[in-house]
């Protein structure tokens, strides 16, 4: 990952990070010295580039299946990145991780509800992405494990911004949503929605950002607009705001 | 309004109508033959060019302020519409109203909260733009009120789309969001979210809309892109979809 600079070992069958935990990864504004928590953590992908990007974070995660808990461990250490991972459900967190609270918390929740899925599932696959945990439940956990002005940064398919939207409005304050757009002109199919804990600002909505940057359709190459091809490639930082220039 | 199609009279002080009632009624896609209501309808103006757009409507307003209520008769009976304005509070509607459900509601609900107005406060100027009931009311009448599978449409600030999308999702389905730019690349300002009673699509969210083609300052000319130029000054529908071609 990010133009080789992260390498991660993942299963040869079940959940695969695709790009949503590098694109989480670059949103969070984090800076040496603060403490970081991905709820639902899986192998560790998130937490891989973002330790990458700003040495000197502590990071955690929390992962409710022991294969990808394992596997989060060994891609950490294969980074040369320290950090701890709990096993446990985000709904009820253990003890050791309730004790604890962070600067910020980071998550990719499943995209399909149980029952609603599109998929065919199969134990970690299935897991990944299917949830049996509602929305509302990762954010309350994520604010309940937040310090006091800490962020919750979320990624997700568009489809669930309302319920995201919902959950994080009862909890959170000041919300700041980033549309991704797949190319210019069409819907956004990912959200980037962040919020902060104790915090009375407005709502912003930021101008969309272009993963790609036009239909360039079987050509087999990666194609991604500039911005995304730094995030991507380069591991750089995505932040909410529009490049000037 | 609509390049003088639709004339509506305005109180020399107080609350005027801008642009947010054209659009919002540019945005329902109503037929001849069925129901609108409007919530906080004001002195009439999206009432007044929704039913120029669409004939056959039968058009109902509630306003809260008798001065507005009555501006309201006299505009839609100005511009040879027939309609029936109620005076009330959208918070407790009257029994006439109770009664009946409606194919669409439409609101454009004040946009500051009481005591975080931006504007000193007078009169109706002060009740146009300052809500003493929370959006999520406003949201929860426009669902009663309609009928299985009718359409509620709300334009409103992009800073309380939270709350509005919270309060949406709480009692209606397939919601959709447009937003609109004021200019290209320019977070927006606006937001229309329409909800369907009953309905159980997945959250649509269409690329925004610009309503200025450009950065053009200080010119004194109406500026509008294609589309809103259509739209503000000739009448046209806005479709949520991007327009082909």
């Amino acid at each position: 990952m990010l133009g080789g600079r992260v390498t991660v070992l993942q299963p040869r069958q079940g959940y695969r990070a695709g790009t949503d935990p590098v694109i989480l990864a670059a949103s969070v504004q984090a800076c040496a010295g603060e403490t970081v928590l991905e709820l639902g953590c899986g192998g560790g992908a998130a937490l891989c580039c973002l330790g990458w990007r700003v040495p000197g974070l502590t990071l955690t995660g929390l992962e409710i299946q022991p294969g990808y808990a394992d596997l989060a461990r060994r891609n950490l250490a294969g980074n040369g990145l320290a950090g701890e991972i709990h096993e446990g459900d985000v709904a009820a967190p253990p003890a050791a991780l309730k004790a604890r609270s962070f600067d910020h918390v980071i998550a990719n929740p499943p995209y399909f509800e149980t029952g609603k899925g599109l998929l065919a599932l199969d134990g970690g696959r299935g897991r990944g992405r299917t949830g049996d945990v509602p929305l509302s439940v990762w954010v309350e956990t994520a604010a309940r494990r937040l310090k006091p002005r800490g962020h919750a940064t979320f990624i997700q398919r568009v489809e669930r911004l309302p319920e995201l939207m919902a959950a994080m409005q009862a909890v959170l304050g000041g919300l700041e949503l980033l549309p991704l757009l797949p190319r210019p002109g069409r819907p956004p199919r990912l959200v980037l929605l962040r919020g902060r804990k104790e915090a009375r600002t407005p709502f912003r909505f930021y101008p969309p950002k272009v993963i790609h940057p036009e239909d360039v359709m079987g050509n087999g190459r990666k194609n991604y607009s500039e911005c995304f091809f730094s995030v991507m490639m380069e591991g750089a930082a995505l932040t909410f705001e529009p490049e000037i220039g």
